[in-house]
């Protein structure tokens, strides 16, 4: 089963997006690039600069038809005021991906990290270098990018090991009446 | 001129919307009330209750047409998690006017307050009292709805003053030509 996935990696200045493609357990690179909301625009216009986030990521998901969204967990920053301002953003993008009817699941940048690198410590360029070995790139891709792509990776891996332990507990329950399910995801 | 302003008081459970039409110096009623994610959906499918609070503002804008909107600039929470779900909220309901067509103005609940009250240490039933006097209600509105009203009745005052302080500049523009423009809005 073919599965394209779409991940996200929200900001209200810059916002990552990587389409990856799943075929059994191979992973082919799609797309990827960035949203930026610091041109053309007074950065004081939150509502224009969510707009933008907003359409860029609806024009993504309907030029390259994924079958499914990931969008990474951002955290919570010492500057509530940033905090309150990145949410806004992933709000925004959330919404793009629910209303272009994707299912979106979430993951943090550590999970991605531990995903993409094997550990949880993995620096932005390390993530940079396993994304571009990994999708057999010519070159890195962008910070942002890559986080993306990371994330897109992360739930392609998941939703395998996820298929694996579906698989197995339906063997077990075949072997073990008792065994009850996986975990539902 | 008529205008018609939608207010709202952006919320992860509860989004207040107001609708108020202003005609000269009078305001008229049009429509409120509440938009809910609370209900039929699990309350950590976050995506969806965005979409919720999307979709509703839409049908909102839709169905009443307004000429203008304003929202409410939401306060950091002293606990940062809810300062992040609040921001993907307002994020969710921002761009929901925004795709909507309208330009979206900005107030604080301070600025609400003395608009509508006329001081800034209104409490919630007082701000539900005086928007049933100033729109002619037959019963006080919920406490989201008058939020939402409030902040539709703040753009209005506001459109009214600035329209005002711009005829004035143009008066003493040509009176005395070194006096240059007003504040823009």
């Amino acid at each position: 089963m073919t599965t394209r996935v779409l991940g996200i990696d929200p900001g209200l200045q810059c916002t990552g997006f990587g389409v990856v493609e799943q075929e059994g357990s191979k992973l082919h690179y799609v797309a990827s690039g960035t949203i930026r909301t610091t041109s053309g625009i007074q950065l004081g216009n939150l509502p224009g600069r969510l707009k933008m986030i907003y359409e860029g990521i609806c024009e993504v998901a309907q030029r390259y038809q994924p079958t499914a969204a990931a969008c990474e967990i951002v955290f919570v920053n010492v500057n509530p005021q940033s905090t309150l301002l990145l949410g806004q953003a992933r709000g925004a993008a959330l919404t793009a991906l629910v209303m272009s009817g994707l299912t979106v699941s979430e993951y943090t940048a550590l999970q991605m990290k531990k995903s993409v690198v094997g550990h949880g410590h993995a620096k932005k360029d390390q993530i940079q270098e396993m994304v571009m070995r990994l999708l057999n790139l010519p070159g890195l891709p962008g910070k942002d990018a890559a986080d993306a792509l990371g994330i897109a990776i992360t739930h392609a891996h998941a939703g395998g090991s996820f298929a694996a332990m579906a698989q197995a507990t339906d063997l077990n329950r075949r072997t073990h009446a008792q065994f009850k399910g996986g975990r539902t995801y």
